[in-house]
């Protein structure tokens, strides 16, 4: 318990639960650390697919960050419908529920959770990433880094932080203007021709054949850019009134930023005829081009590191949020469903956790290898959760309707468009593992949900007129020998009926005859029953001589007391016969059959 | 239960126990294959030392070897002594501790049991060598082979075979055949000038330096022939009348092919001028040179592989035994003790099963990286068994005693030089493991001892006219609403006492009272205490509220009633919230307070 309490900290009163309102500065570093985080790595996962056309791939680079950037563009303005018509948070779950139906919620469901794990994931392997390019010397113990990472954050979130516009707005603002600076700094230095650029020109030859596959690869990939854009709509309530304004101006900023960081990154990278490389980042190899060394660039890698953590924080909010909502809907375990004593849902804090620590593992903590699966998801939550826009706005026909309609549509067959894409030229690369996760997820959330609705059912008490009380109570206690817990249970055994018999299972008919001689002395008037046993079983006559009691009496109920002593150290539980444990097992399944330890606490 | 029945075969009634006696030819193959089988890597271990020299170490080998004989020689003769004094076998634990106290014993004890487990994986890994030496394509798979036949020993042991000398007979006389031509064959084949010799003369100066460490340390290694030979003395029993004759000769005659065939194989290696090679066995080898492949030699490596894996075997019925012997006398875990269904300690054949298993893995299947281990825990309980012998006769001064005593005292004093030998020249080759594992089993027998001792002392009941019935009976339910299961308890409750209190923990005040509503319908005049949780915790308002009862009524007992759903599909358990089993842990350790489990079967 102390370690608990080192660990996690004192339990917080329910009645504390507080609530802090944003304003839109705060609100920007809340809700944007997930999505700006993305640039630290979204221009390299572009690049990374055409690098097998050598550095003439840079060509390529910024009409692909053009798509992007229109994409993410159209996505934010689709945002702002959702804010508009969904005031009180707009999670694709709910959207999807509301207006497509329990099924395809739950696709939008598993799709959410697998992308909160692999945010954890993708986000921490890219911060460390970061740390290891600024210091080589870390980069074998990658893995290890990551797991640390991992293990802390999950720790402080079972503390209960709030998600408090103090703690964000650091690491956040530090990351866009140190990366903004680096980005102006980049482009100034390259146009007064203090930096000489080192791309290549592409042959004309190429451009004659474009290699189309390896575009939509780059685009699938750059898409990673998008990831977690749709914070602010989840959490509009979140914000100072007028809320959904706030929301919106913010997004806004967001998607602003967002696209000019990404678009600044890429412009550098070729001018300055930037590639991938193997152990450092790409915006590590630019920041150092830039800025040549020195506390700008541990400060860029720093700062990266911290927004990623904190990217990858925002699923230890969002995760276990998702999944109570699916426990309380009975789609997911019940216990996800509970607060633990700081007012957080610790259990799904630990899923997420385990969940990240065995992929992190799985994919030994390599950024490059996780994108395809993170991307799928995400696309497919925002299509989902486009296409639900879409049917709200026909249902609700409210102001401006056809407009959010049309924003919204766009948007969806735009998502689902490149989800198509994504899905095909990212399939071998490991997106069909979310393929093949999602139904596997839903298929698991409807078992879990009939199970939790046949026991609502067999729960339901039949009416009083019905219950009995039993015709008969048989007590019976099965003995091993004469000893201070056995007397113990033979003592409660009289306190709770009149029919009381101890059995004795004969291995030994030396030891037999001993156990009986005693047992006049101790018995208190308690019958004992020899049961012979010519297999050595203990357990089988046991169960015979119970089940022929409940042949005699079927109406009544029995009570089968087994003396268990109470060992004081952990380990010498092993030195005691877990008999009794297995006939616990058994006498579970047995109707009409109920099974007392009485302990006996040892010194 | 079908698969147990399966792979262990129906349960052997205890009637059923037989015994068969065995005459000379019949005890030589049952208690020989552990001895002789030591051939086959023997004269291997002993050379393999010494190759640092080079191929003129040969030249060593066969006064190496003349030692080695000499200390077989005189570990026989002690061991008759050991036969003629203890007549219904005298293993090394049973004669150190009639003679040497507790203490001693235990150290025997210890050597014996680590043995045991030494035994079973160096025969194994030598005999997966035979066979890989005859197929090199299974060598990558030696660690699977290794573990393989040991499953398949476990599974035999627990299916209970007797030491039937119809089953031993055929593969030990084939093994000591088979070699025995080889040898003579080789002898003759050389002696006739068929054969080149390969050999090279030791040049003089070498002679001059004699390496010391590494004729100790071949020496050492070479003891490896002498384990098993102590079988028959332990087995004098299963000897027909006269039982110490019968036992005596079968020791001469073992101990004669021991040191024939070791030193037919070691002279044939010196004049074949074969050396220890990666992958394939000297003796495979050899009788590659020998018989130039054919049958023969695939007769030769299938027998040695047999014999090996019987040799095995032997320690499954020696490591159980010696564990119920040591459990019997409060040393080991009672669940030792016991026979299984089938007449035999499965718990200790199970356990050797999973501490080869681990060993195997741990060793890769190396016979070279085991042998240092092995010869340790060897002549330790040689030294211990015979310097009990000389205390034996000194005791008991019977006819003959003082010969007796002589010859136990030189093997014990021999026995004692070599494992100090073997102790230090191979202790940094894995010895130290053993060395140190000694006085760890030695500690954890004595704890488990002073457990048991403790616990009988607890156990002795109190004078009958001390119990006075309880004065009370309080039965606690809590519960967590109103459904069926809450309703089983509380019926089940009424029928055990007249104080029944249910009681609810308030999470979510509504929750609280809907529950409050409906209870009044279903409640059978039971009344419902709410109790607050501040801090959401379920567990500590209910064992708050029984330590209240508890010290309202304090020569009372406390009957707190769990409802418990019982799923059918093991998965369904995990929905289920495990806040029961927590209590019930807790519970446990407060005296007067007595945990019962309601189930309630769902479909």
């Amino acid at each position: 318990m102390s370690l608990k309490t080192f660990l996690i900290g004192r339990p917080i009163d329910t009645v504390k639960e507080k609530h802090e309102r944003l304003g839109k500065a705060m609100g920007l570093a809340v809700f944007s650390s997930d999505a700006l985080s993305s640039v630290a790595y979204a221009t390299e996962e572009m690049l990374l697919p055409l690098m097998v056309l050598g550095a003439v791939a840079l060509n390529y680079s910024l009409p692909i960050a053009a798509a992007i950037i229109g994409l993410i563009v159209l996505v934010a303005f689709s945002y702002m419908q959702t804010i508009r018509a969904y005031p009180s948070g707009g999670g694709a779950y709910i959207v999807a529920k509301e207006n497509l139906g329990t099924n395809v919620a739950l696709v939008a469901a598993a799709a959410l959770l697998i992308d909160y794990v692999l945010t954890v994931i993708v986000s921490i392997s890219a911060g460390v990433a970061a740390i290891t390019s600024a210091f080589p010397a870390l980069h074998s113990h990658t893995v290890a880094l990551c797991l640390l990472s991992l293990l802390l954050i999950v720790i402080v979130n079972l503390r209960g932080i709030r998600e408090s516009g103090a703690i964000f707005s650091g690491p956040t603002y530090i990351f866009i203007v140190s990366l903004a600076i680096v980005v102006v700094v980049g482009i100034w230095k390259y146009h007064t021709g203090e930096v000489t650029p080192s791309h290549m020109e592409l042959p004309h030859e190429a451009l004659d054949a474009l290699p189309i596959l390896l575009v939509l690869r780059a685009f699938s990939s750059g898409c990673t850019a998008l990831t977690g854009i749709e914070a602010v709509a989840n959490g509009v309530p979140a914000f100072k009134q007028p809320e959904s304004r706030n929301a919106s101006i913010t997004l806004a900023w967001m998607a602003t930023l967002l696209g000019g960081l990404f678009l600044g990154i890429t412009y550098n990278a070729y001018v300055y005829g930037i590639t991938p490389k193997e152990n450092v980042t790409l915006v590590s190899q630019l920041v150092m081009a830039v800025s040549g060394g020195g506390p700008l660039y541990y400060l860029v890698q720093f700062a990266t590191f911290m927004i990623l953590i904190l990217a990858a924080n925002t699923s230890f909010a969002d995760f276990p949020r998702l999944s109570s909502i699916l426990a309380r809907d009975y789609f997911l375990p019940r216990q996800l469903a509970s607060q633990g004593d700081k007012l957080v849902y610790s259990n799904g804090i630990i899923l997420l956790g385990v969940f990240g620590a065995l992929l992190m593992v799985a994919f030994g903590g390599d950024t490059h290898a996780m994108i395809p699966l993170y991307t799928v998801g995400v696309f497919l939550a925002f299509t989902l959760s486009q296409s639900g826009m879409v049917v709200h706005w026909l249902k609700s026909r409210e102001k401006g309707w056809f407009f959010g309609m049309m924003l919204n549509g766009v948007g969806g067959i735009t998502t689902a468009a490149v989800l198509l894409v994504i899905a095909s030229t990212k399939f071998f690369h490991g997106a069909w593992l979310v393929v093949a996760a999602i139904p596997m997820l839903i298929f698991l959330m409807w078992r879990v949900n009939r199970h939790y609705k046949s026991i609502a059912e067999q729960l339901v008490p039949a009416d009083m007129a019905v219950e009995q009380p039993y015709t008969h109570h048989s007590v019976i206690i099965p003995v091993g020998g004469v000893h201070s817990a056995v007397v113990n249970a033979i003592k409660y055994g009289s306190s709770i009926s009149e029919d009381v018999v101890a059995i004795y299972v004969c291995l030994d008919t030396r030891n037999a005859s001993i156990t009986q001689e005693r047992w006049a002395k101790f018995s208190m008037g308690v019958p004992l029953i020899v049961l012979d046993s010519p297999y050595r079983s203990v357990i089988e006559p046991v169960v015979d001589y119970i089940e022929e009691v409940r042949k005699v009496h079927k109406a009544g109920v029995i009570t089968v007391i087994l003396p268990e002593f109470v060992p004081s150290r952990w380990w010498e539980h092993l030195l005691h016969n877990q008999t009794a444990w297995l006939l616990k097992g058994i006498l579970l399944f047995k109707k009409g059959v109920v099974c007392t330890s009485v302990p006996f606490q040892l010194k």
